[in-house]
């Protein structure tokens, strides 16, 4: 595996993911030299990232139009490790890696079916108030849920 | 020219498009036979029909905040009837061929730089409540802007 | 159900499908209004198609190197009946409504979870040579299987 | 300006930047919730890289048959400073930072009508083999023109 700079121990940080969202390569995903295009990688981690907030319930309370909270994307990066191709099945691997007071470094793996990792990313998601585009920090019990391996 | 069902005298029909929006065939446009992808047509539609919707200040009504009124797609349809490559120069034409109480026929025609008709199509569009979701009567003075061709 | 030029006998129409792909709605595939975008069906009746060409067999010819034969779309056609939220769950089915010498007129129809048809469509496709370009008749078996609503 | 790992001396950095593309934000790339979706930025980022490798010379060499190199994008980011809106115009700039033996670190900052900078980005692109994959060392003065701020 090459040197990825938001990766440390590779193995360690591989074991860390217990969530993923299956998806299939579309045909329209595809560019004209038969590669994933490349922005694709992306939707696919917004997808599984919002799988993975559903799952913790916190999806259900940002679309609440009285909750003043939701979240936005501050920045996002893919590594492209091995081809991807049309109409493969692959999972979707997501993690907090770590939160900070409004914000959350969440990073992602892409598995083919071989159990080859494809892609790999990370990306700073923020808490923010709609009406004020401030952070607005996580409450602890939330802090606990994006940090604990068994998605309880 | 083969036949369209919602083209008559053809020649009549190309010379009723005024206005046109000027576009270029993207990278992220081609699939992977190196053709445009089936559904890119569409977005350049959308794209001329919102700016030609801006020249007759039709959109800066439809966004506005207290308007009750805006616009949404009843069908659309696409022939393909030349290749369109990448990196190509296009002329994506619009024009509303016939109007109704709260609906409009809108008609599109794109060519490339040798003036070639590649894409026609056409959209039934429906001007509805923001609320009910009921058609909304246009006003007299919009039918008209519409089916004039001098765009003034 | 309104009037819908391509469909007859509605009930004898719906009842003819028997193949379809579950797809859910991505949130990037909304579009500001929280409408899906409308250029998003032909996105699912792409998928749609290929898997039932996949099927039939058909996909693994056209996609051989040394098969001079491929489908490209002629042209593509959406009604859009009732409004589609995000994360809804969908099937989308598809038919061959007619068969010609090279080419095959295909229908789409999408349902919701509560059975409710979102959206209609249909597109001619045509077998053509990736040398010339021009037509090339489908054998009569495909003829058949096309035909043949078992999908045996 | 906040912290941004792959930016040093932000003053120089932006000042390097000769090159752009100009475009206009399209309604298909905006949100449900009025922002613009997270992915297209990389497709401004693509667009404009393909022009800029166009005014080089180089998209003209690895577009021939006969050409064995072809360029892929290794890695792929984007922060996120300042919101865009619908039907903006937008400047998207890019330059060489550095280059390797076979590859090249792309940035890229994107201005608004007030000439803010709404967003930066970066990738790593590698020349390689279309037969073996393989990286391909950049002839000498390739990288000098990569590296030569006025483009000539």
């Amino acid at each position: 595996m090459k040197h990825i700079s938001y990766i440390g121990d590779f193995a360690a940080w591989e074991k860390e993911f217990v969530f993923y969202m299956p998806t299939k390569v579309r045909f329209s995903e595809m560019d004209m030299f038969g590669h994933l295009n490349n922005k694709v990688p992306f939707t696919y981690f917004e997808e599984a990232r919002i799988e993975f907030f559903k799952k913790l319930g916190f999806m259900q309370e940002w679309t609440k139009k009285n909750v003043e909270a939701m979240i936005v994307v501050a920045n996002l990066q893919c590594d492209y490790l091995r081809q991807v191709f049309f109409d493969e099945h692959l999972k979707v691997y997501v993690k907090v890696e770590s939160v900070g007071n409004s914000s959350a470094d969440m990073h992602y793996m892409v598995k083919n079916e071989k159990e080859e990792i494809c892609l790999v990313g990370r990306s700073t998601m923020v808490q923010v108030s709609k009406k004020t585009g401030k952070g607005v920090p996580w409450p602890e019990e939330w802090k606990e849920k994006m940090m604990n391996r068994q998605l309880i």
